[in-house]
């Protein structure tokens, strides 16, 4: 048996996974996990915080030498494999833990993304999590299209938006932004992930992308909207655009989004989902304008498995979540993605 | 010669080096700097920024796999022997690149760090800019001291507390911070990368530890206060506390910091002056509470060379910019930390 894979025995640097395992999380710590324990490995400026907030069956070691304390922990152990994820740990870090590990040997077992994969299911007490986070998401949405309609007049420049949109996606500071989000006007809009700028001035009528998320207990939300700026403002799905362009990549997009929620499948290959939203946009003859996949896994990490990619064969089942967000981005005109959430559940995709 | 190491030629993914070389940087990309040549290898989402942003001497190449991308440019330009960063590539990318080169004959030479070595000598431009930089974060240190005087008899939480920070800081929007800034009071400012409490709360004749920074054109800022709350609260270093071991902690601190700024000279190794600063502390009878290095260089990280460490023999010389930053921190009880920036300057340290 010695290329089989030992369960629950693995060594990660991530912090999410540090967090999922221990209940607590730094930027400078190794955290091994031998079947049921947890050894926390950081170094003197953590250890304060690590011992008052991790979660039992944690021991918290303070190191200045994170490879000798591993070794330490994993020979008193008689431990002689252990996973690793080669897509986390670097080239010079890899050379020493290895050299360090043969003495005692015990072999590093490569298996990428293994902690991605092992929370690819969530379950109820981290579904809801997500969905809280999401609804919190939801509202500050609602608080930015209230904003955007007494500031249209004004003019205001993208940056000024996106200040804003930062207060009340953090609700002035209580929550930390799961990513730095996006907002785009007309052209910006067409660069998915547009820094914003301080020339660019909202007009009325304009298209603007909006792409943003919060974290609520560590869990991530995601949304985007794509609104006309032009009479009631909000961020609905039905939008009234006086561009007839805009109007009709819109409804192409939304026909693509639904079309993937309303079809999507447990048991169905993560590349049909894709091509659920991928034909529709492909049959109106923008496909080469979406240039992303359609979805990614969202937990505790803002992008997880499953991608919900053209190339991925990975299956999708139920207690997955992730996002189904198609797009068509017109070079120097602008551009139209909607993002929700969803969950699997019962066999379908609910939205969160 | 086929043990040298090729000069300018490099492979990088990091994004303050994508900057330095290319003038814009992004999440995914993977440089190639040959000669004077630069290659810019992103995916769809960041080609029209990339045409739009980069400077003279690089091209931009659209893909979706980078190694067959780079393989095609180290072919066509012949090239037998390419630098990277053994810190930087993960394991994983490391075997894909180093298969595919293989084929081509180009081997892959490591050098730890390599990017930020030829960083650690900043130009003038490049210290003009994290002057500013500093001098933008001292504004809102002030700002924040003059808010902390109205907000003190509010008693206002830790959280509440790094929210205004940041919008100072910020400048509401305007600037992005080079870290998360730390407010600790009391023991708190023990931790020293301490998350703010929503339960811990700021009283009269509390001591406040305030370590923060922003980014002005990309360059980082850093400065640590620790301060009285009573009287007229200021971020200056003279500070008269009513705990007499809060000033006694403080001198200490205070006396290793001035030590250090007063008598580093270029052409000492980084740890003589990082000795500079210990050898008061530990003079003292703290020497067991300074439990990090004296500074790091600061730049477009804010982690950078050289390492003003117990451990380094690099040699300090001008040009260098790095923190001075000694600390003291008494575990449930309270922590000083005193830090500024300097740039070696005709021998000395000067004090940005």
């Amino acid at each position: 048996m010695s290329n089989s894979i030992p369960k629950n025995i693995y060594l990660t640097l991530d912090e999410s996974a540090q967090y999922y395992e221990c209940g607590f999380s730094c930027d400078n710590a190794l955290i091994l996990r031998i079947k049921d324990e947890r050894y926390f490995i950081t170094d003197s400026r953590y250890t304060l915080e690590a011992k008052e907030l991790c979660k039992s069956h944690t021991e918290i070691i303070e190191s200045a030498n994170f490879i000798q304390s591993a070794q330490n922990v994993l020979e008193k152990l008689n431990v002689h494999k252990i996973v690793f994820n080669p897509q986390e740990l670097n080239v010079a870090m890899y050379k020493k833990l290895k050299t360090a590990l043969e003495t005692i040997k015990c072999e590093l077992i490569p298996q990428e993304n293994f902690h991605q994969k092992l929370r690819i299911y969530k379950n109820e007490q981290e579904i809801a999590l997500i969905a809280t986070s999401q609804k919190l998401n939801k509202k500050a949405f609602k608080c930015f299209a209230l904003y955007l309609q007494k500031i249209l007049k004004k003019a205001p420049s993208e940056k000024q938006l996106h200040y804003q949109a930062m207060q009340f996606l953090s609700n002035f500071g209580k929550y930390e932004l799961s990513f730095n989000p996006i907002v785009g006007i007309n052209a910006n809009g067409a660069k998915p992930h547009a820094l914003p700028s301080s020339q660019c001035l909202l007009q009325k009528n304009d298209i603007l992308l909006f792409d943003a998320g919060i974290k609520y207990k560590r869990y991530c939300s995601d949304m985007t909207r794509t609104a006309a700026m032009r009479g009631e403002i909000h961020f609905g799905k039905k939008q009234k655009f006086k561009n007839n362009k805009h109007q009709k990549i819109y409804d192409i997009v939304l026909k693509a989004q639904e079309n993937a929620i309303l079809k999507a499948r447990s048991g169905m290959k993560a590349k049909e989902i894709d091509a659920l939203a991928r034909d529709v946009i492909e049959k109106s003859g923008y496909g080469t304008y979406f240039v992303h996949s359609t979805g990614h896994g969202v937990g505790l990490d803002i992008h997880e498995l499953p991608r919900i990619s053209r190339l991925s064969d990975e299956c999708v089942e139920d207690g997955m979540v992730f996002s189904i967000e198609p797009g068509i981005y017109l070079p120097q005109e602008f551009g139209v993605r909607i993002e929700d959430l969803v969950v699997m559940k019962n066999g379908r995709a609910e939205v969160l």
